[in-house]
């Protein structure tokens, strides 16, 4: 494989765990991290309904699928639909796919598949009981302690990426952190693709928005990861996210992104926007049938595109705040949806994705709980690929700086959990119980002696002085204390290598395709 | 019943629910609360190790149990022992118990009982999948945002259990919310029993900490409750913690304790005090080993005072942060280990405990996060009695209203989660889809109009306001918001009918025993 080439010359990254960077934790401070290494999720799948009622409502989104079908927007898509068997009218608008059609077209939808990144090191598995992290996308906004809230730019965006390379419990860049409005749209697809290949080794993901914007993003990693053009068809490199336009349509651009990502083996996300209430019926049921219907299309036609391309079940069902219309998140509603959608994804045997989401305003204590309800629904639910892990507020619209670090901690505590319970003659300690006697204390004992420097997970944020020392330091909240980390994280950010032939042919590619215009924008 | 004659004179409470008080929110604001409904956990208990690992424990508390031995302070509780078959030191000191013994007499403990309220639809269930969620407990200082953090007063204790009795998702009182210090010891748990009595119509606990604390609190039960001495034997009506005095002893009080609740058929909740690193070994295998040794020692006694006492299997174990020694809680270990705790309880076959608990000194975003990985561990491992469900902070230190209030909205919103999915036609909302359209929008649609109001889950914190709304309304955080409702809430509290011939027999005991002195005390 020719990207060995790129990877030999990286400096061997020191490899912590939460073992050793518990003894680090005491000399560096704050700046403790887990390992990269990928997380498994030990916890059974949870069936929060039955075979029966996942039956009910398959049929419902079959019913919908034959019945409503679905509207289109792209001619293309519409020959490729026909072609394949789906009954499309003859202004190729709509189209009404059978539910045998769909059973048989999601069959070659890939179980598992390796994501890969510039560094080989943090190539990602993609299925099975792998989890991904994903760092936040998409907000218009951003904001920290310093500057408040403000639209994002490109200063903030860099920021932001830098610190989905420099933590570790964030596997990988998913769509813009925050949208670097100071950029022009013509050309920001192109700054942002160069960002995440150079300032980060981890894998990337780019927008469907134009059909040119996924092109030029596929090429692009193609130069930066060293890789001819069949051998990027041979390995994923980059997920796209479909959004559904929901209820029951695909713009021309989502399909367009499809041909596109799926006919060159890259990673489709098919997500609907099904906020019930607003996009999705009333009621939840309804909701996840016309998620379900929704995602059934896309998926199929992924494979319609090519059969055998990844693809991945992506969940976004929540509620409208019906005395508002507001979005909400990290509701009752949100973890129960997040739990039964991966039923679905298991059922059709392709990975699947969630969102660590919230809709507070500010990060408080709502935008933990929230965030918690949402993370312990994506796990329960068997999660894959849980995009926006790092730095969601507001139902979207920002990008936190802090938040970025409270979902650190959170994310790494979930790691930790999920380690196996180490049992042996050491750990069960029989002579430490027997060394500390009956009302005696284990401070002193060897066993503690041995073992207290790496024995628990030690926290980023969380803290566990007492009160009176708590007040010494400052009496700060974790927020506070989060906006002192990523200040240091960012000082600490260490550009990960890349040859210099490669960056320049990455720099004439960008500047090319500048010169060219860039993409034709609304603007 | 004799009770009948008690609760014939309640006026009916206004019954809410969910779908109700949606409404209500609408008129009254930050009033809305779910049922007094025990919730039901429908998720299947976590398995986190497996049964060979569990018998690795299991071995090695027996181990604990047969050549280690317990250190007991209670000549009684020794020759009731003794009796049974333990092998007690000449002194009664020490005792060893064969693993064949605890098996035997731990056979006696039923898997699920009644407990008791003052108001008989305020029964809880205790064991198979119900849970409980009890008020904070045991804490010696309060705090809120208009006064600070202070040492817990009458005042607050009064305020507090009015909280309890006025907050529908609370349950229980479980002990003192905050220790009341201007009340002389010597009388406290009297004044303290006549308030929970009478300030509230649900179950209660009392403190075995010295021997008449819980035979008064007995006492005042059966007068509060009308019944005879036989009666209250027939039925438990209250709950004591007996904590071990870990590492492997159980103090004179405890024990006495287990022997006069027990012998009166009142429910002892076991819970041993490991916390790894300080009181168990600094690996979780070895705390969970101990606690578990402790916890069979202490429920084969109470089996040995009486077969078929109802008895609750506690844990408590979590981690000492390495650096301070300060308890944490809410850490990975602790979420871990209430899972683990849990597969021993059901092996056992008897109810579980745990806490809500976290280790922040401040109601932040910490405060949420760690109190979520103490929950959803407590969840997945099928808790059965939550105790400091509402209100607990600082590792057990602070009892505060705002946090009550956040853990309220935390806990409703897990009881909505609980409910089960409702597929029917009507929910599947088929209709719906068609009369929205392709690309259309719900909110116009019959079925939305008629559904809107009681579709969600209607938060009593959360703010789902966007972000210049929420401005508007005084950029507040989910903590300043739950200042504002337990102070409304106070307000709204109404006590729970009483008999005035019953409440001056409760009265007139009090009043004796204070005459008397009360109990001996230190001071």
């Amino acid at each position: 494989m020719e990207s060995n080439s790129i990877t030999e010359h990286i400096p061997k990254r020191r490899r912590q765990n939460a073992r050793t960077s518990n003894i680090e934790a005491r000399t560096k401070k704050n700046t403790t991290q887990v390992s990269f290494k990928q997380p498994f999720n030990p916890l059974r799948p949870v069936d929060f309904i039955n075979e029966e009622e996942i039956e009910t409502i398959e049929n419902a989104s079959f019913d919908i699928l034959e019945n409503l079908g679905i509207e289109i927007l792209n001619d293309q898509a519409a020959e490729i639909m026909r072609a394949n068997g789906a009954d499309v009218s003859q202004d190729n608008r709509f189209v009404r796919f059978d539910r045998h059609l769909i059973k048989e077209k999601i069959k070659t939808a890939p179980e598992k598949f390796t994501y890969y990144a510039r560094n080989e090191e943090k190539n990602l598995q993609v299925g099975g009981n792998a989890l991904i992290f994903a760092l936040v996308g998409s907000t218009p906004n951003v904001s920290c302690l310093d500057k408040g809230r403000r639209p994002g730019s490109w200063e903030d965006f860099v920021n932001l990426v830098k610190l989905g390379q420099h933590i570790n419990v964030c596997h990988s860049t998913s769509g813009y952190p925050t949208e670097p409005l100071d950029i022009h749209p013509s050309i920001r697809h192109l700054e942002a693709a160069r960002a995440f290949l150079t300032l980060t080794d981890k894998c990337f993901h780019c927008y469907s928005l134009n059909p040119f914007m996924n092109t030029d993003s596929i090429e692009m990693a193609r130069i930066a990861y060293n890789l001819t053009e069949e051998e990027v068809n041979e390995r994923p490199l980059i997920t796209s996210v479909i959004n559904a336009n929901s209820p029951l349509k695909y713009d021309y651009s989502m399909l367009q992104g499809i041909i596109e990502m799926s006919s060159r083996n890259q990673i489709i996300v098919i997500t609907p926007f099904t906020l019930a209430g607003a996009m999705a019926p009333v009621s939840l049921a309804g909701a996840i049938a016309q998620q379900n219907a929704e995602g059934l299309a896309g998926l199929a036609f992924t494979q319609m595109v090519r059969p055998g391309a990844p693809v991945i079940y992506g969940a976004f069902t929540s509620n409208v705040d019906m005395k508002t219309g507001a979005p909400a998140f990290g509701t009752p509603e949100y973890t129960k949806a997040a739990i039964i959608s991966g039923q679905f994804a298991r059922r059709y045997k392709v990975p699947y994705r969630t969102s660590n989401v919230n809709a507070a305003n500010i990060v408080d204590a709502q935008a933990t709980y929230e965030s918690q309800m949402s993370i312990w629904g994506n796990i329960l639910g068997s999660v894959n690929l849980m995009k926006h892990s790092l730095g969601w507020m507001e139902g979207g619209l920002v990008a936190s700086y802090e938040k970025v670090i409270l979902d650190m901690e959170m994310l790494q505590q979930f790691k930790e959990f999920f380690e196996p319970l180490d049992i042996s003659e050491d750990t069960l300690a029989i002579n430490s119980i027997k060394e500390a006697g009956h009302g005696g204390h284990f401070f002193g004992t060897k066993h503690t002696q041995e073992n207290y420097e790496n024995a628990f997970y030690s926290p980023l944020i969380s803290d566990w002085n007492n009160f009176e020392n708590w007040q010494i330091l400052g009496s700060k909240t974790a927020t506070q204390r989060a906006n002192e980390i990523w200040k240091k994280m960012l000082i600490e950010y260490q550009q990960p290598y890349m040859d210099i032939a490669i960056k320049e042919e990455l720099d004439a590619f960008v500047e090319k395709r500048k010169k060219e215009g860039g993409i034709k924008t609304d603007f």
